[in-house]
């Protein structure tokens, strides 16, 4: 789809003002901004500069500064809220979708709903890398990872991946990995869910391996014998057949294939666990434990490794340790975090998790229990069984011995038309292969809707359906498959079994972390800005939240609409023709761009177009998906201040000029800078006949002011969860959509299920979901709605303008690595912490001692080492930015005690931060500062203060005795 | 409207199952009961029986136990929430009201609807009793008073009363307590919203006072030197017209009278201040300022006199004090509360306040600041004007030459055909008087809906609407009304205007407070039970949260048919025929139970019956509630074991005999004692001629094991935010809905505006809305819907399981007063501390010393004085009954340690309780006890402590030196 035409044209006759008598009285900006406008006039001053406008003109260069954005007239708070319900009524919840393919309409437990799902406190956090502040949502992951674990049987669980498809596929790539890369061929069951196999073979193309799609009857592993890097099939399968694979996983594992199932949690409370079975990985999604449907996502994938397959595991990994008293903690194990990401011999990008879903996924169980799983697993398997055996009894075929939840009809030629017929009754089912229905039952299936089922099923055979009560149901139908060991055994899955219990503990969880609910989050890179109320309220909408993925698109109208509509704003904004929202992590953005940079340049018969130059300083999520999409990654050097060393790059885009595919460049540059040379840049790129991808990373510094297109790119990437307000969650979700230029629009990204793009020029499916993590995109939308172009406009130069200030504030404390010959930075400054080395003091002990004024530690020696990067966004309050300025200019007077000889670096304050609450009541104190001093350093503090619930935390130790899950206490 | 038939037949066809496979897997009552199955077997055990059936026979006389209680089938939490959309699906939410009243659509503020309204840090804590656990909710209660204050211009505002219907009633009664009760005339403008005209009337007939309802114009005060009360006057008048009533004030202040207006806070933010005109006393809904309308309720209604009449203010007054070590603190002033409440002298019986929505009217105040105020306020004055302007355009009768909000059109004889006209278009506008009618703007009004209202008046008369451009408006409208004086200057609104700010200053407030997301509130006769999430859901529905009270009853059929359903549940479970809703407190249900007796009796003929019978142990409620009713006290005495002495009443019911009325009981004793001679009670006192009123204060012993009904009473009160699980919101929101036998249900209140009851034989209107607090009613249709009479009658079981197993944990430590001889209270206990008196110790010490445990104090000397009464609630899960047996456990061994003489009791641990963080981490520690004791007495607490954040309260300093609004810091 090419996008033309002035977004936002969907208000016409919904909303307008001609009278200033009516303008609305809740306009967002101001909300939205933390700086009044006073208080930006006095950070003005302090960078010597009398306007914003002229601030923004000395900082971004001339050349690039784009017109003004044109975007659809500003509305208050509720009226943008009362379009979106109008909006999105158009999607028909009134169809009951029993669709299956691994999306499950679920109860969410309302104490979960509102408790965390809607809760602030669980979904502003941050990445859980400051552990010491962040032990409940560790906690929680640790109890998803256990429940992952338990399920499936295998040792060891990440903390979520992104969907089904992209586990899946994230499994070939360990298998790939574990064999070297020496096997290329990769064997997909056909029984697979059709999203799954389509990612799955997008992702096998450029690393050149073969998928064989095929039926594990019949396939002959023996055949491959050197070659098969390994299998994957659903269990149960995606018809809904339950059979055990134990066979065809012994035969490929013989041949040293290395077995991979796609599963279901419910399913396996009642069913042998895939290490019985004797799988080496097994992946799924783990929506169907209360994460609402929300037309796709977000919902937490589920990958789970067998003991020799660790240390290849992809995404982040919760495990336990200790901290520097002995006591246990838990913390993000293994490291693995983007600036650990493999760069260019990664087989995977994945940097994130979908840490709140998650957490919801975790709290499921945690609130059902062992045996509230069982019950509910077996209540889904009932109902498919009388639904099936009603069907019998009118006499439809139905081929499948045993299944757990999905009912499998023979319907031969009339497949459709029943389909069809069904969904006039107000049922969705699904037209399997034209040939087979299924119909796939869930928890909330209730008997009227069974009946429902079979009274249209009878109607089409003009029969009369039989009655519930006159059906019969067979106990013994899953015997043969049934699981023998026991699973969640641990207290935390029996402790919380009643509201007041599960209230509470989630209260406990929540309070040992710091959000946004409590401080500042000044992370460079991350943009932590405010994720407002209005943004957040319709994720739990039921128009938004109970549409199933694959629902015909003429019930999700709204969804379109809206979709279509917030397409418009994004590429308005980022000068482009065509978005892509399909990407739900800003890996898979960028992998996405770089492929449709790649088909593109196939489609003109360049496919030898594969160097990809990346300047040095890069993300390394940036070489990561270059190598993911076949690349071969060429290193662009710098020029010591943070910016691309033009000759540099000229003299390798002229040297690669025949094979030169792109340039990966994050703008403004991971130093936080506005490169002058941008343009030049592009031009020489494309002088040598590549194409320009820009890192959205930085987004937050441009929009309104600049813009990808109009700087010269070809495509970017945009992180919503940076500057689009969607919120971190603890960890995950995020969405990572591409815009790309009128050239590239037929290569964006489609769908094996829904007609998204044309396939025959597509790249193919990026992710399982045709819209990504739809509905969370509502955040988005609204935002851009209620700021209109001038505040988005204006909350670029305040987040400048707020990293300015403070680099101005410190700069007398300390040394600001990378500002332009102005003195200006970015949205975003660089505090250089290397001068302390000498008396043993690093950016480590300052990000602790942070902790104890009440903040979360910037980013940490990226992109320089011994550094911590501060990105204060426009949402942060001057008197928020003033209380950091306080708390750094403070930790440098406690640094001078050290420098100056009056206290040993062993015995100071910042050396054994973060100081916990049972450390500073202690009656026994022998530290060489008071405990005043170690709580209390500012006053403001005593009025209100975040305490950190475990002390510096041992991170080798933890490695050397990785710990996944819960252990008894 | 007597009930009859079985409740909950509206789910016929909604949901059902006759298979055990359908069977809900989310059925509530083991959500909501705290004690598992397992856990109440040991529980039993300790009470030395073997089944709840045996233990409940054990406690409840023989005599009154009922049949099984019946209601509709039971389903899970999902299908109950789809269930009530459905239902409130039927209201229509489509119609825009202009109905004015003093209730007007509002935007609330998302950060707040969110983050206080939405959240169980907000909703679920208690009254703040405990100060030094409440300084959040006692801050926020702070600033909607400073907000009252400064708007009135008036010396003190209370902390909220009901509605403004009681609020001008208690103003009335203010006014006659000033005035020695020597005055009986009393004048109230018949341009006050007609409701409150009523409520006031209803309130006046039994303290004899005559009301003259007439125009303040013409009244002439002169006429009345000695016998007027005062006046009340509507301030702009309810029919839109603004004048000054300066002139009228100082003719009602000449002859001693008490000047009263009814205003609203919004229009004050332009006008006048009550105090510049000379008033006494502003009374007025703060529902604009943020909170939704809710068909009627809850809101907080402002209440604020002048310097002279501030000891004789009813409700709730929160002012500053100081800590034992100097420090500010805030708290609950000059002690209104429940046992202090003037007994039978009282003119009002007001012991709470709407905590919870007068929280969310000062954020409202705080977000937007004066400015923005003044900005919705101007906005409102300018939109009403651009409609007076097209109207009178177009040829319509415009009588009013200044207004604020309400238009007002004479339209003579077609008044009802254009309002109806209206009503076709899409408007509820208000038919006033037959000959005019009004419209009343608002915050949320756009210009599509001024122009859609100009349209439908220009059609009614074939004309075409002017556009808005085309209209004018007057600028100085409002000249000679304006205010000059300042208001929230207090830096408190001038700091959190960005999202970012307000979100984080809401949680720094709540984390200060403990709620029952933290820990148990064994608050005996309060009944802190969990306020399920489900059960909190539907509270901001649009379909629950946008109506209007006055809307025609045809655009309220999903509310109609809640409240009738839930009607006939409470008749049900209370074994009576007739119910009222309306009383929106437990003190408004006593009052109306009380009036409803009169009615019966005058109506036969026995006006003289007027002696009520009230047991020395009754709530102080209970004979304020019978002295508004115009009643005579005559106390009955005790038996020194809890219970009434059978003798002393019937002797006294003899002695009064003619003249009896009726007796106020509290079922179980407020001692939490099931009286064994209940039934002999009630005949004794139906065979004097008299009426039984039973409390339902202690309902959560009885339901589904006896009933009011079944036991022989008359009438009872319910408090819903008792037993049936609204929340305490802080201090109120409650509702206090009567049930009735049948001869009384023709004198159930009834309305001024919406039919309701048959006026000729209702007592009138008790509230100023028909249904009360209509929107938080469905919290009770939820609750009783899930749980089904099995777990209703189970929760009232466990609710006494666990006070009695506490109870016997306890035994050995402490004296437990008031058992029976079986060795049983009821839902119960009271710990009898007066033995440590002797040592220097009483039940403050132990509560305070409570909070250093993590716990909110029980409820302290009351009834009995130097004892704390604790009622843990069938929600509380084992582990936390166990926790607080283990606090006291410990405390008692504290208190030894004094008794022992081994520390001096000014030196002990329970003197100097709560321990603040800040004194803990001091660095000068000089305690005859060590920190980690102050802080950890018990291991659990290291794990997860909530900290008080001031040190013990001052209470006779505030009082002294009252100052009831917030001060510069």
């Amino acid at each position: 789809v090419i996008i033309s035409g002035l977004p936002s044209s969907t208000i016409a006759g919904r909303w307008y003002t001609t009278s200033d008598s009516f303008s609305p009285t809740d306009l967002f900006p101001r909300r939205h901004i933390g700086p009044s406008d006073r208080d930006i006039e006095g950070m003005l001053q302090v960078c010597g500069v009398s306007s914003l406008q002229e601030f923004s003109n000395a900082i971004v260069p001339k050349n690039i500064r784009s017109p003004k954005l044109q975007l659809g007239p500003v509305r208050g708070e509720h009226a943008v809220l009362s379009e979106l319900k109008q909006i999105v009524s158009q999607n028909n919840t009134k169809v009951r979708s029993f669709l299956g393919m691994g999306y499950y309409p679920t109860l969410t437990p309302h104490v979960i709903l509102r408790n965390v799902l809607e809760n602030p406190g669980w979904y502003t956090p941050y990445t859980p890398y400051q552990a010491e502040i962040a032990q409940g949502r560790l906690q929680a992951l640790l109890t998803y990872q256990t429940v992952v674990q338990d399920l499936t049987g295998l040792d060891m669980s990440n903390a979520s991946l992104l969907d089904e498809g992209t586990a899946a596929a994230e499994a070939m790539n360990v298998a790939f990995t574990f064999h070297k890369k020496n096997r290329r061929i990769f064997f997909v069951s056909s029984n697979c869910h059709p999203q799954t196999v389509s990612v799955v073979q997008t992702r096998a193309v450029p690393f050149n391996i073969e998928v064989i799609v095929g039926n594990e009857a019949t396939f002959d592993p023996s055949r491959y014998s050197d070659k098969l890097i390994g299998a994957l099939v659903q269990y149960p399968g995606s018809d809904g057949q339950l059979v055990d694979p134990s066979g065809f996983v012994a035969s490929v594992k013989s041949v040293g294939g290395v077995a991979i199932c796609a599963t279901d949690l419910l399913a396996l409370a009642l069913l042998k666990s895939p290490k019985e079975i004797g799988f080496d990985i097994a992946v799924g999604n783990s929506q169907r434990l209360g994460v609402p449907l929300g037309y796709g996502g977000p919902h937490a994938a589920f990958f789970a490794v067998s003991d020799v397959l660790k240390r290849l595991a992809p995404g982040r990994i919760i495990g336990q340790s200790i901290d520097v008293y002995g006591s246990p903690v838990i913390r993000m194990a293994l490291q693995t975090r983007e600036q650990h990401i493999r760069r260019e011999k990664a087989t995977s990008n994945i940097c994130t998790a979908q840490a709140l879903l998650a957490n919801c996924a975790g709290f499921y169980a945690t609130y059902h229990g062992p045996e509230g799983l069982r019950r509910i697993a077996t209540a889904i398997n009932e109902k498919a069984q009388y639904l099936a055996s009603g069907l019998s009894a009118m006499g439809y075929n139905l081929p499948l011995s045993a299944f757990f939840d999905t009912v499998k009809v023979a319907t031969g030629e009339e497949t459709s038309k029943l389909v069809q017929h069904l969904l006039t009754a107000g049922y969705n089912i699904r037209n399997l292969d034209g040939n087979h229905v299924t119909v796939s039952l869930d928890e909330p299936t209730t008997q009227l809707e069974v009946e429902g089922l079979l009274r249209a099923f009878a109607s089409f055979k003009g029969k009369e359906a039989p009655s519930i009560d006159s059906l019969s149901i067979n106990k013994t139908l899953l015997d043969g498959y049934r699981r023998t060991t026991p699973f969640m055994t641990h207290t935390v899955f029996n402790s919380y079994s009643s509201e007041t219990e599960m209230m509470r503990y989630l209260y406990y969880l929540q309070k040992k972390d710091l959000g946004l609910t409590t401080a500042m989050i000044p992370l460079g890179s991350c943009t932590m800005k405010l994720n407002a109320a209005t943004e957040m309220l319709p994720i739990t909408w039921p128009e938004i939240n109970a549409l199933h993925p694959f629902v015909p698109l003429d019930q999700a109208k709204g969804y379109q609409e809206m979709i279509t509509d917030l397409e418009k704003d994004l590429a308005r904004i980022t000068g482009f023709d065509g978005v892509s929202l399909q990407p739900n992590a800003g890996s898979q953005g960028e992998y996405a761009g770089l492929m449709v940079i790649r088909a593109y340049h196939h489609s003109r018969g360049e496919s030898h177009r594969n160097v990809c130059l990346i300047p040095a300083s890069a993300h390394g999520t940036n070489p990561a998906s270059a190598a993911m999409a076949g690349m071969v990654i060429v290193t662009v050097e710098g020029d010591g201040d943070g910016n691309i060393k033009v000759e540099d790059l000229r003299k390798k885009a002229e040297l690669h000029k025949d094979k030169l595919s792109c340039v990966m460049v994050t703008y403004p540059s991971t130093h936080g800078i506005y490169e002058e040379h941008i343009k030049e840049i592009c031009s020489i790129i494309h002088s040598n006949g590549g194409q320009v991808y820009m890192d959205g990373a930085n987004m937050n510094a441009q929009v309104g002011l600049t813009s990808p297109g109009f700087i010269g790119a070809d495509v970017c990437h945009l992180n919503l969860h940076k500057t689009f307000c969607i919120p971190h969650g603890g960890g995950g979700p995020g969405v990572g959509p591409i815009c790309v230029a009128k050239h590239l629009v037929p290569f964006l990204p489609g769908s094996a299920v829904v007609s998204v793009n044309d396939p025959t020029t597509s790249v193919g499916s990026i992710s399982a979901a045709p819209w990504g993590s739809a509905s969370i995109l509502p955040i988005t939308w609204t935002y851009i709605k209620m700021m209109g172009a001038e505040g988005l406009t204006k909350a670029s130069q305040v987040a400048m303008l707020s990293a300015n200030y403070m680099a101005k504030r410190l700069e007398s404390s300390y040394k600001i690595l990378y500002r332009s010959q102005a003195g200006f930075c970015a949205h975003e400054f660089i505090l250089d912490l290397r001068p302390f080395k000498e008396c043993g003091i690093d950016e480590v002990d300052v990000a602790k001692r942070l902790i104890d004024y009440g903040f979360h530690g910037p980013t940490m020696s990226w992109p320089v080492p011994g550094t911590l990067m501060v990105e204060p966004t426009e949402s942060e309050p001057l008197s928020e930015l003033d209380r950091l300025v306080e708390a750094f200019e403070h930790i440098r007077e406690e640094i001078r005690e050290v420098q100056d000889g009056l206290v040993a670096v062993e015995d100071c304050v910042l050396r054994h931060a973060p100081h916990t609450l049972e450390v500073v009541t202690s009656d026994s104190w022998n530290r060489k500062y008071s405990r005043e001093k170690a709580a209390f350093p500012v006053p403001g503090l005593r009025k209100n203060k975040h305490w950190p619930t475990v002390s510096r935390i041992d991170n080798v130790y933890g490695d050397r005795h990785l710990c996944t899950a819960c252990v008894s206490e």
